[in-house]
């Protein structure tokens, strides 16, 4: 199922036997969902009859298919149920609560239905693991983009000078909650193989965010240090780094972490002696971190004139036989150029047919197992699944399926649906 | 170990009896660890005498002491062994194949030791499981600053006339790649509970970019649509979301991501009858959210006019009645202000005496388990549980101990350290 063209063997699938019930939309819990789907399990997305909210949202591809919704639920099946009715929010629960040893493991990103909550569910079956994402940690809704804007980072974003706070279009909290989810499902599934026992796990978008803030230090700088920290480029806090401009218009973001960086990066920039007349005569040893900081805006001038009198080739040229970390800025066009030529080289891409969408280059998982890639699946269409996973998984028969179509509990045939 | 405060009971725990020994510094390969610490397990942090390159990374305390080490660290034990001895690895190869069912787990940022690849360490013990993170895939390094660059986000962050590329301070790959870490391990780990295998997992930093790039839309959006999508602000691409400022200074961002949510602002900000009056001039539905979007300037500014003559309070005091998705913008000065009053708020935070550091408010795991949340442990110091786990996990003796501290394998007492 989680499968479906055979390519990944068994070391790149550790989950094979667990079967997730994802009641979700947007980002956060269609992100867990996939993950643990990616690593073998067998995902079934629940979705409402016409699909959840966010079946339609942007980017869409010529047809009027979302990418963003092809793109977080690849590798799953999909099945459409009237949630508005109780039949359909029952057949739901059924679906949750079976399984056997597979089974009994739910993530939702709501919690308005009685029938799906955790009491409900874990008086059907005790070891159910629930698993839900919410905004607020009270239970109220938020987005990634209201949470960043109550967490601190926007107001450290962008230029110097920029007017107002610089949010970024990378959903941060959205992407880590989805992981987080799935590190608790995991543990809480571990917990229930050793004891039998289920459990009910909460993550808030906003108390990930806050997590972040102050695990990074963010937070307790602020309260001891009673010091604000400043918007400063992009500079890197605390060491040297930022980005340069080329000649010819390209630009290049290095970072020198260490002392052998840095030594590498002034050689490569024939700036060896200039660095040390300058360290000498300010008394500062650059092989300090601290001092790399605190001078970085010389340190960057300096580096400065020598990127602007070459183009990105010399540029590079000259980095590649450093321990330098650095690299050109690429937009998303320059990623899919030349035919998609980077993505072709990437391992963790492979071209995909998506239904509704056509041929293109999509990333498996991340995760190497035994050397072995997750390679990309396809994600279904709306409900492509519903029947399939009713007669699989619940055991209905011809005829009660029909009688669930009769009444609008799932939708009708292709064939039957009114095309308005 | 992992709860010294012994806070935490069973529920939030459910990784108690996992054992994982982890070689690495930074932001991902701590966060994984500490994150399955704050989930139950035991988790040994191993550095080289002195600590880890991280030791020092700002921000710092006034006493020297890295908010950044600390708040990454937390709920950890903490061994300090020369790593350049081969004395020194075989110490922690026999730390990570020991540990009966509770080890054979191993963290690591640096495959460089052979003594602690996964080659070395499955020969002495099968089930090993061996979790690496690199920067590049092929085994180089690179970091969350480069990897941005290379990912295209930072083209599209900030004002649309920004001049040049605009980096995140919210580390997302770092994040991400950790909680990928902690996902492959315990799927490794169930397999072993199941199948006695063990597993060698790698995460790349770029591959974790990527498969975000993907996964959201973007590079099928480039590779098939041809359109390369332009910076715009604050905006959220393909619904109606932006900031506003207030007449007092204050900043909001507001997110209208369904027809209900529109429909409340604008009743709330008095707007129901020129919206009206608009659609129908303009012959659009604004219940549509592509129609929202596209409209987003106009709509935008017309209610830009409502928040410019309001303060901060009478637009929070108008919104809070509504469902629109909404945040203040809040700097991390104004997270600690009032004595951090929003921190003591929030069940997540508790105030911890962090050694080297004092006592702050800090944050426990986001993971909720019925109803439970764990709360935050202090980090130990550098090295501060050298001899106790060396005793306790490998079973040396006094001799023993003072034979490695004679041969600088481990460091001397603190009371016989060089000052220098």
């Amino acid at each position: 199922m989680t499968d479906p063209a055979g390519t990944a063997t068994r070391r790149s699938q550790p989950l094979r036997g667990m079967r997730i019930i994802e009641i979700s939309s947007y980002v956060a819990s269609p992100l867990c969902g996939m993950t643990l789907a990616q690593l073998g399990a067998d995902v079934i997305r629940v979705e409402p009859i016409g699909g959840g909210a966010d079946r339609t949202r942007w980017p869409l591809a010529e047809s009027g298919t979302s990418l963003y919704w092809s793109g977080l639920n690849k590798g799953k099946r999909a099945i459409e149920v009237d949630l508005s009715a109780e039949a359909g929010r029952h057949l739901i629960g059924d679906l949750i609560v079976g399984g056997g040893d597979r089974g009994g493991i739910v993530i939702s990103n709501s919690d308005r239905f009685p029938e799906l909550s955790f009491e409900t569910l874990s008086a059907r079956r005790p070891d159910t693991v629930h698993v839900l994402l919410t905004g607020r940690r009270d239970g109220g809704t938020a987005v990634d983009y209201t949470v960043q804007a109550a967490t601190g980072f926007p107001l450290l974003t962008g230029p110097e000078d920029a007017a107002g706070p610089v949010n970024s279009p990378v959903p941060a909290w959205d992407l880590t909650a989805g992981l987080y989810l799935a590190v608790g499902l995991l543990a809480a599934e571990r917990h229930r193989l050793l004891t039998g026992e289920g459990q009910r796990l909460r993550v808030a978008l906003e108390d990930v965010a806050l997590a972040a803030a102050g695990n990074l230090g963010y937070l307790a700088e602020a309260q001891l240090n009673g010091t604000s920290r400043e918007r400063d480029g992009n500079h890197v806090y605390g060491t040297f780094g930022r980005d340069f401009a080329t000649a010819d218009g390209g630009r290049l973001m290095i970072v020198a972490l260490t002392a052998r960086h840095s030594r590498d990066l002034f050689a490569a920039t024939g700036l060896t002696g200039v660095v040390a007349a300058l360290s000498e005569a300010l008394g500062v040893d650059f092989d300090q971190e601290a001092e790399r900081y605190r001078h970085r805006r010389v340190l960057g001038e300096l580096l400065a004139g020598w990127f602007e009198t070459r183009t990105l080739a010399e540029a590079e040229e000259a980095l590649r036989t450093t321990r330098v970390l650095w690299s050109p800025y690429l937009s998303f066009a320059d990623l899919v150029a030349d035919d998609a030529r980077l993505l072709r080289d990437s391992p963790l891409m492979e071209e995909i047919a998506q239904p509704g969408v056509g041929r293109h280059w999509a990333p498996g998982s991340p995760l190497v197992l035994d050397g072995e890639l997750s390679p990309p699946v396809a994600a279904p269409l709306v409900g492509q699944h519903t029947e399939e996973v009713l007669r699989e998984e619940l055991g209905l028969s011809a005829p009660a399926l029909a009688k669930l179509r009769e009444n609008g509990v799932i939708p009708p045939h292709d064939d039957e649906r009114d095309p308005g």
